[in-house]
C-alpha cells in the first residue's frame, strides 16, 4: 500500500498560517494524505487530530469546539487533543478504544506545524528555520497558493531561478540570471545554490528597491532544508561595494521564505512570503511586495500545473536533468532517501489511523 | 463481478412517485445500478424496460411513446412493454432475439415500484407497507432528495434520531431524545426501535402541533422493512393521558414514511413524505410541514454525503457501532443476509442484459 | 499496453483546418492519444511535435515561435521541426539525446494532416481524397465538432443514413430513406453504400435547392475511405431525367465531406463541410447551409454522445447489427483489420515518446 511515496512522514509540515486556527472555527487541511482538524486550546496551544470521528468517520471538522475539545456533529461523541473520547452520549461509559489519531502540532515562525510520522520522533528542533517571519529587523507579508501539482514541482521550480528569465520574461526575468552559473553544494539535510551577477545592470524591480543609480552587485542564495523548505536570499548592493565579501550594508537584502506541504502525490499547499530588512513599517511596500510576488507566483503556478497534468498525461516519457538542475538533483535524493529510510524502518510509516 | 453488493435485487423499490410517470414523457431512472426507462401505457399500468436499445444502446428514454411502446430515437426500433422488439424499419422481419430486459413494476401508496431481481420472484405481497401515503385518515406531502452516499447511510441515518439533539440542534433537536433509551427488536425482515419520553416539555414544534399547554408524552416508533423502508409512527399526548397504553385519541400522531432506492453503491434517491391524523384538509399545514421538513432532511444531507466523501478517502478506516445503532445494525444485517442469500443462488442474481 | 486499439496509428489524420495554423500561434492537438503541437514555418510548410518539451515535459504549446523553431516556457529550450534540440540556455552544449517526437505533417484539402504511426509509412499519396475542398468547380464551408464519444460510432452514424428519419425527424428526416434499401460494396480500403430514390416527392430542403416543381429520382452514396473518412454525394434531379444512369445535369449535387479523428478512445475531432456545385458565389447560401447543417450534426451529437455514455455504462451488453448496419459493418472489419496488422509488426506500434 505504500510501497512508494513522494514525501517522508517523519517531518515537520506547515498545515496553517498562525492566524487561520483560532479558538472557535475548526480548520480542515490535509498534509501528506492525511486529513486533519486543527484548533486551538485555551492556553494558547494547538490540537491536530484526525478529521473523522471514530464512531462513523464524520468529518469533525463539521463539528464545534467545547472546553477545548472537538464534538462531532453527528453524534456528539467528543474528543481531546490527546484524540481520546471523553464524552459519547447514551451511552453507559465510554469504550476504551474509541479514539482519534492526534497529531503533534506546534506554532513557529508564524506557521502552525504538523507531524504526520511517528509521534516519538516530533522534535521540535527539527522545525524548518523561517526565522526571518518572526524577526523585528526584518518585515513582510506572504500568502498560500493552493497547487495541483507534486509539491516537488514547486521545489524543482525554486532551485533553479533561471525560469524567471523565461516564465517571468514581463516582470522579474532577467537574462543575467540564465547567463551566470551557480554553484551548489550540500550536506545531509541541506542544499545551497549560490549565483553571483558582478557588476550588471539591475533589472527595474531591485533599481527601485535599492534607489540609487549605476551599476551592481546582484545574489540569489537558495536554501533547501529537507523536506520542503526553502530560503531565498536576494539582493542588490552598488557594484563594488563589497557584497560578496560580506559587506552587504550599501546594498538592499530581501528573504523569499517558502515551505510547501504535500496534500497528496499531486496536490500542495505553498506557503510563501516575502521578507525584506529595508524600508521597515513601510506597509505600503508590503503590500505592494506582496501582491506583486503573488502574480508572479501566478505565472509559475501556471507552469508547475501544466507539467503535472502533462506528467500524468504521458506516463511512458521521464523528466530529464540539466546543469541548472544541480539544486533540484540534490534536493530530490535527500528526500528519496528520507523516504527509503521509512519505509525500510516499518514503525515509522504507520498509516493515518489508530483503529487500522 | 457481483462477489459482493451493498443492496438485494429480489426486493421492489421506489422508482418514482406516481405522478412522475405519464403516457407521453419517458422517465429514466437507475435502481441498483440497473438503468430502467419508466413509462403508463393506455390501460393505466406502469412499464418498464433496460433504459438501452438493443441494437446500438442508445438510452429509449430518449425516444418516444407510440401505441404503448417505446420507439427508439436512433432508428426506429420499437418494443413493447414486456421489452420485445415489435418494429425495426428497414429490416426484414424482426430478429427474434432481439429485446431488451423488462422489470416487474406496479404503481402503490403513490409511488412506482420497480423489482430489479428475478422476475419470477415479484411477488406484489412484498411491497413495503406505505399506506398511509394513500389513506384518506391521513394527509400530507413529501419530496424526493437525490443523494450522493450509499442508501445504508440514510437508514443508519433514520433508525437512530439521536442524531436531532446534534444535527438538527436549531430546529427539531431535543436533549430530551439522547437521554432517553430506546429498545430494539426484530424479526426476518423487520426492525422497531421503541423510544418514550414521559411527562417532558414538549418541543417547539410539537407544541404547536398539540396546541395544548403543559407536559406531554412523545414516542417515537420506529419501523424497517428490508430493504430500505423506514416507517416513522411519531407524536405527542398530554402527560399521562395514556398515549403510551394505546389511548392516543388526546394527543396528534405523524408519520415520517421513508423508502431509500439505491442507484448505485454510492448514490441513492430518498423518497420521503410526512403525513398526520389531524387538521386534515388543510394544505396550508401541509405545505409548511413538507418545506419545514425539507430543510431538516438537507441539514441530513450534508452529513451523510460528508460522511460518505470521508469513507471513500479513508479506505483503512471503519465503522464502529454503539448502543444507540442497535437498530441500523439489524437492518444492516438483514440485507447483509437477503444479499448473502441471492449470491449463493445464482439464478438471482442475473444482469441487467438479456443479451449477456 | 496496447493489446488493443480501436484506430491505427499509421495513417493520416485531420489535425485541423489549414486556417488555424498560422505562424505565430501553437495549435495543441490530440490526434490518436498522441499530444501534438502545431505551427507553420517561414516556407509555409506545416511543423508537428510532442507537445511535452524533453526536459520537464511542459507542453511546448504554452511557450512561443522563435525562426521557426518551438521555444519551452519553463527554460527556454527550443526545437526545430524535425524535434531535435538546438538550444539549451545555461547548458555547455547540448544534449545528444534531448529531441522530441517529430511528426509527419502536411497541408491538403484546407485541412492540416499528421500520421501518427511509423514516419517510413508517411506517403503523402495516402491523404484520403477530400478534393472538393479546393476544387474550383465547388463551393462550401464547414466547422470542427468535438464529440466526447468513440470515432467509430461518428462513421456507424454517417454510413447508415436510415438514421436521419428519426434523429432529424423535424428537418431532412424522410420516410423514404428508411423505406429504399441500399446496396453495399467494398474494397481492401473502401465501403461504397448506395442508395437511389426514384420518382419521389422530394424532401422540402431538396426541393428547394432544385428549385422545379414535381417528382424527383434522389440518391446517396456514401463512400469510405478507411480509417475514417467519409465523402457522401448527395442530391436530386427531376424524375427520369437520367440521374441514375449518370445524366445529373438538370439536378443538384452536393458533396459532404467528413473526416473524424480519434483524440483517445472516447472523443473525437470530427471535421465536416457542406459542397455543392450549383449557385457557387453564393455566400449567404454557403453560410445558410453550413449553420443548417451544423444544427443537424448537433442532433446527431446529442446521440451519438448518449450511446457513449451508454456503452461505457453497460459494458456486459454488446451492440447488434443490422442490415441497415452494413456499409458500418464493413468499414468498421477494415478498420479492425489495419489494427491487427499494426499490432502484428511492433515496429509499426511505437510509442508517442523518442526516450521511451
Amino acid at each position: 500500500m505504500e510501497a512508494t511515496r513522494t514525501f517522508p512522514l517523519n517531518a515537520w509540515y506547515a498545515a496553517a498560517w498562525k492566524h487561520e486556527v483560532g479558538r472557535r472555527a475548526i480548520l480542515a487541511r490535509t498534509v501528506c494524505n492525511r486529513r486533519i482538524a486543527l484548533w486551538r486550546k485555551s492556553d494558547g496551544g494547538v490540537a491536530a487530530v484526525q478529521d473523522a470521528c471514530w464512531h462513523r468517520l464524520l468529518p469533525l471538522s463539521m463539528g464545534r469546539i467545547e472546553d477545548d475539545q472537538i464534538v462531532c456533529r453527528y453524534h456528539g461523541l467528543a474528543f481531546d487533543a490527546g484524540g481520546r473520547c471523553t464524552r459519547m452520549p447514551s451511552q453507559d461509559g465510554i469504550s476504551p478504544s474509541a479514539c482519534v489519531r492526534a497529531y503533534p502540532a506546534l506554532e513557529r515562525h508564524r506557521f502552525i506545524w504538523v507531524w504526520p510520522g511517528d509521534p516519538a520522533r516530533a522534535d521540535p528542533a527539527l522545525v524548518p528555520d523561517m526565522h526571518w517571519n518572526d524577526d523585528p529587523a526584518w518585515e513582510g507579508d506572504g500568502e498560500t497558493l493552493f497547487a495541483r501539482c507534486d509539491y516537488r514541482l514547486v521545489i524543482d521550480n525554486l532551485m533553479d531561478l533561471t525560469h524567471e528569465t523565461f516564465v517571468h520574461a514581463s516582470s522579474i526575468g532577467h537574462s543575467a540570471i540564465a547567463e551566470t552559473p551557480a554553484s551548489t553544494t550540500h550536506d545531509e539535510r541541506t542544499v545551497t545554490v549560490t549565483r553571483w551577477m558582478m557588476d550588471i545592470d539591475p533589472p527595474p524591480f531591485w533599481r527601485a528597491q535599492l534607489g540609487k543609480p549605476g551599476k551592481v552587485d546582484r545574489w540569489q542564495i537558495i536554501r533547501f532544508e529537507a523536506p520542503c523548505t526553502i530560503v531565498l536570499d536576494v539582493g542588490v548592493a552598488p557594484a563594488g561595494s563589497g557584497a560578496a565579501r560580506g559587506e552587504r550594508s550599501q546594498g538592499v537584502n530581501g528573504r523569499v521564505l517558502n515551505t510547501i506541504t504535500p496534500e497528496s502525490d499531486t496536490s500542495c499547499m505553498y506557503f510563501w512570503s516575502l521578507l525584506r530588512s529595508y524600508r521597515l513599517r513601510d506597509q505600503s511596500l508590503t503590500t505592494q511586495l506582496r501582491e506583486a510576488n503573488a502574480r508572479i507566483f501566478e505565472e509559475d503556478r501556471a507552469v508547475i500545473e501544466a507539467q503535472q497534468r502533462s506528467i500524468e498525461a504521458l506516463p511512458e516519457l521521464r523528466l530529464h536533468s540539466l546543469k541548472i538542475d544541480a539544486g533540484s538533483v540534490w534536493a530530490r535524493r535527500i528526500i528519496e532517501r528520507m523516504v527509503e529510510q521509512e519505509l525500510v524502518k516499518p514503525g515509522a510509516t504507520s498509516g493515518p489511523g489508530s483503529s487500522r
